[in-house]
């Protein structure tokens, strides 16, 4: 249930066993999300990164894809509530014998989710293809409002993890490689890009070498870091900043994108509500070391809305918000459920196998710490493009991927630069 | 002004002219238009067949880019105003010397209006992706409910052009050769697709003999042919058509794409009021063999908005609405204003060389006029490949829609299968 990293690969795992699958998301395909901020800000199409669910488990014969929106669980009953995403929105009641709920997280708004309709995510597609049009509408509106030329060239990036540094050295990239000389009343070059973190360095998921490379990348690209700040006010023409010596500052801006905290979903607190259990402050589920609902062993969740019991201690855990854990975890309920079925043993506890992480900065820059050793520059940004090329589903995706890559590479221009309707009608910066 | 074939050829042709130009459109982006039935149908990405304006004229100093719609003329002041598309909508006036309207034409409703808003385009790119999502989700919706399944499964197209072939076609080929297997409660191939046709044989631009080709190619991959019939009502649930002997019959469809009649934007009628001259039924205007508008030579219109006076008798003729005639008439406006700044005399008046007409049918499969000869089959593929992958504008875009077309002729596969929200959010079939 979800066709994320983790859904698919539970639905994977159950490849040879004897059960049906009813896999139900809210859109037609999996996305890549690791690389939306690429759509973001026009390096990729929408098509190099998503993939239909239904052309990917077209030969799983017990696989059906269900195109909908769960709206509820009924434990006793065992039945999950669908809303189907079709013109007239029918309402399913799909049964099951055994649930794996995969549902992911969201941005957290500290509170104030009032500004979630203010600022721009890169979280799905679409909200990606919104950005790309707002961050591209921001530079047309520079060059026809001489007036507020700086608020439009003015781009708050809030987060200063992997989505939120890929996304402030693309905007860079973006304003200083590609679009100068297509302006004439504006240099895309005076573009400003502020990066805000709370924490006193970018990429707290890394060592503190790394992030501080990553930082020296950063500024050396041009994007203005914030650290130990936060946004305390976010409206339509800018936000404000609060330093950590206290002080307050105004910065005019017509594009914020979001990239932080992180809230479950809320089909967490839905579970939770039907088992009579409990979510943490990120709305998050706790399950067992076997990824089952405490007291519902025919329920499973996993992924961002859940916290794992430790095999040792029993204690919930979070484990980082990366594709690798939801897929692991997606393979573990896969296995755990094919076993089942043969009636054998259950399996051992989940353990997450951390193979290390990457990031990029720009345009080969980018750091990686693959736990056994750690490093930066031209080499990591190799790795990063060799492990996304790599786990992009679909032999075409990965060759049309590749193929702009090299031509952005040695060009720096960007093809998939279009403002299409999704991205106008979206949102106005002005409302 | 117009950033369509006609628009981009006389900017083009003006390149090394001592002059400065502004550009208006209300897209970002130059669209192939030709293909996006390809887009509408899932072959290709919107990215692969459109180019931003900036782009393409990054190294033309002196063309300025601005985005809007143009909302009026005022010609004894020289001046045309536009509406930019920017949030808020910032209104100009931009003065000009010369002008030259190249706003193309949409279809046309035989006088019924109130059909537009119920049936499909493929005509903008936004239009194609509402199209590819309102295709795509028929499937689905009659995946999940089965007592409308027929209505969700067929499909009308109105219109024997190139166009409403090619649709037909792709349709066609989707719901045989690509969706079978991704569905459990319905087999893709039992989808109908009808073509409707007012004459007696389509592709009326062709010669009789290639067009019974194409008629027996549409038949042998399973489109239904209604020649002779018109549709005489067209609403959410279906459409109604009255064959040559006066019998009408409803036929229940979800999904009406609409290729036939054709008027001129209403940039014509503006530009006509402003003369003080008329337009033809068509809404289109009439200008002189060199495309000037009677009594103001500064002004010139091209492309499917207007009706050319033939060099012969003066006598306004009506041009076909294809690329190559808006690209001779953009090439001839640019030069005609190259001589006049050079105070050169006048140009001969433009002629058409018509160099021939290609039409696809699906895959390997078209018909080919190239006046000399005439080819059908494989061959006349090849040739309409090979011409459309050379029109191409900008490399990267060449490379990665042969790679594509590539990988879907061997596995008849479709990458671009996604319904995103600028689809979903479109026109409901339900309203």
């Amino acid at each position: 249930m979800g066709g994320g990293f983790g859904g698919l690969q539970a639905v994977k795992a159950l490849r040879r066993a004897d059960v049906e699958i009813t896999l139900i998301d809210q859109h037609n395909y999996h996305l890549f999300q690791p690389l939306s901020y690429q759509v973001a800000t026009g390096g990729l199409s929408p098509g190099d990164i998503a993939v239909p669910l239904r052309h990917i488990f077209r030969r799983f014969a017990h696989v059906r894809v269900l195109l909908g929106e769960v709206t509820g669980f009924d434990l006793d009953r065992r039945e999950v509530a669908v809303a189907t995403d079709v013109p007239g929105a029918i309402r399913l009641a799909v049964p099951y014998d055994c649930l794996v709920v995969a549902a992911g997280s969201s941005y957290a708004y500290f509170g104030h989710e009032e500004w979630r309709s203010v600022a721009l995510e890169v979280k799905s597609l679409d909200s990606a293809l919104q950005v790309r049009g707002r961050i591209l509408n921001a530079f047309e509106a520079a060059e026809v409002e001489p007036g507020e030329q700086q608020s439009w060239l003015t781009f708050v990036v809030v987060g200063g993890g992997p989505t939120g540094v890929e996304m402030a050295g693309q905007i860079t990239e973006l304003a200083r490689d590609t679009l100068p000389g297509e302006f004439r009343e504006i240099d895309p070059r005076g573009a400003r890009v502020l990066l805000v973190e709370m924490e006193d360095r970018v990429l707290t998921g890394f060592p503190e070498q790394l992030s501080q490379r990553a930082a020296g990348s950063l500024e050396r690209l041009g994007v203005t870091l914030m650290l130990r700040s936060r946004v305390v006010e976010v409206r339509p023409g800018g936000v404000e900043i609060e330093a950590g010596d206290g002080t307050r500052s105004r910065v005019q801006s017509r594009t914020v994108v979001w990239a932080a905290g992180v809230t479950a979903s809320p089909l967490a607190q839905a579970l939770a509500d039907a088992a009579g259990a409990e979510v943490d402050r990120a709305g998050r589920l706790a399950v067992g070391a076997d990824l089952t609902l405490p007291g519902h062993p025919e329920v499973l969740a996993l992924g961002d809305m859940v916290r794992v019991a430790d095999p040792e201690t029993g204690q919930p855990r979070v484990l980082p918000g990366l594709a690798p854990v939801a897929m692991q975890e997606g393979r573990y309920a896969g296995r755990l459920i094919a076993r089942r079925v043969r009636g054998r043993t259950e399996l051992a506890p989940f353990r997450y196998r951390d193979k290390g992480s990457l990031a990029t900065i720009g345009r080969a820059r980018a750091v990686a710490d693959l736990r056994w050793i750690r490093f930066g520059g031209f080499p990591a940004w190799i790795a990063w493009l060799t492990v996304h090329i790599f786990y992009l589903i679909g032999f075409e995706n990965r060759a049309v991927v590749l193929l702009r890559w090299a031509y952005s590479y040695f060009t720096r221009g960007r093809g998939s630069r279009l403002i299409t309707e999704a991205a106008r009608t979206a949102k106005s910066a002005r409302e």
